[in-house]
């Protein structure tokens, strides 16, 4: 494969489109963001960056605490206007309806199906990015998207922290961004048939068309 | 919409699926990892979590540097085995094909379409869990996804940083992991029109079926 070099570009792709919320000045305030992701699962650890640019930012600095929220595709143009238009200017705690979380008081938008209160442990700068490391102290996520009774298949440690709770990604129809600037929606499971000998091994299979 | 509280769970989704590569006890070893997220654009940055179970982690802390090799779903089985077995006991630099890094000496995979060299800035540890901030030197993409003369859009910082080279993100084909312990592919594209008032403004518009 003949491959380009691009220089200093962070090739990482797609990016999970979320809402960062956070209070500023006393008034929520949500960023539009896609550089957040996991980083262990026990504890549960996220990380999430931000800019000097970003009205949230400074929130997060003082009060050591924000929200994750994790929108659908039905909230494109909110997410879409929310990462063009700065708390500075536009009030977004009146675009949005939001209640304060059960351990932390950070703003949690009910339409988003998921929600995570997270609480600040490291954070670091690299000259205008602020990057964050936190630990999730309260996870929601909505009933209509709990599978009662669907154990955690492989042990995987993610699933059985979600427990019983292992929705379709299609149902949870998150916003991914991607390097051609384009919004995409998720695709199809890659069905896996898994076997088990010292070690269970999984490798896709053929679907039906 | 009601909702149920998880307690504490990184709720997440989806992953993108990588493959963190770094020189271990000499010898290139690669670990299969979804905690891994774009930091920043300029600076390119990256942040990745490795834990103590890791053997990769080992050389990482030494060398403070890395590779992060982006797979399609091609590749599926040999990310899932990685995922499941250690290079203390399987010597993976025998089971891929790679070469080391034109500015790092980190192993890059042939096979997968972009690699990333990057060097590591600050790190930390909660637990047994090694989360690593890390600037992004080098990124190499497949000459077969560049698109010629493709400008960005909307002037989106990643695009612009992409330069020419806007690929579609299903050519790119990324693994993607959720919470149901399921590997997904990416789906459509969400088309969106966007108006220029004082402001770029994109929707989403209704494609036709």
């Amino acid at each position: 494969m003949n491959k380009r070099r691009l220089g200093p570009v962070p090739l990482l792709y797609p990016v999970s489109i979320v809402l960062v919320g956070a209070t500023v000045d006393g008034r929520a305030n949500f960023a539009t963001i896609g550089d957040c992701a996991i980083m262990g699962i026990r504890p549960a650890l996220v990380a999430v960056s931000l800019s000097d640019g970003h009205f949230t930012t400074r929130g997060v600095r003082e009060r050591r605490e924000f929200s994750i929220n994790l929108p659908t595709t039905a909230q494109l143009a909110l997410v879409d206007h929310f990462g063009r238009v700065s708390g500075r200017e536009v009030d977004k705690s009146r675009l949005v309806a939001w209640r304060p979380g059960d351990v932390l008081p950070v703003p949690l938008i009910d339409d988003c199906p998921a929600n995570l209160e997270c609480r600040v442990l490291q954070d670091g700068t690299v000259q205008h990015r602020h990057f964050f490391v936190a630990e999730v102290v309260e996870a929601h996520l909505s009933e209509d998207l709990i599978l009662e009774g669907r154990a955690s298949r492989t042990g995987n440690a993610l699933g059985k922290a979600a427990g019983s709770t292992l929705p379709d990604l299609r149902a949870l129809d998150p916003i991914l961004y991607s390097l051609d600037e384009r919004y995409y929606s998720v695709g199809r499971p890659i069905e896996t048939a898994c076997t088990e000998g010292d070690r269970l091994e999984c490798r896709p299979v053929e679907s039906s068309p």
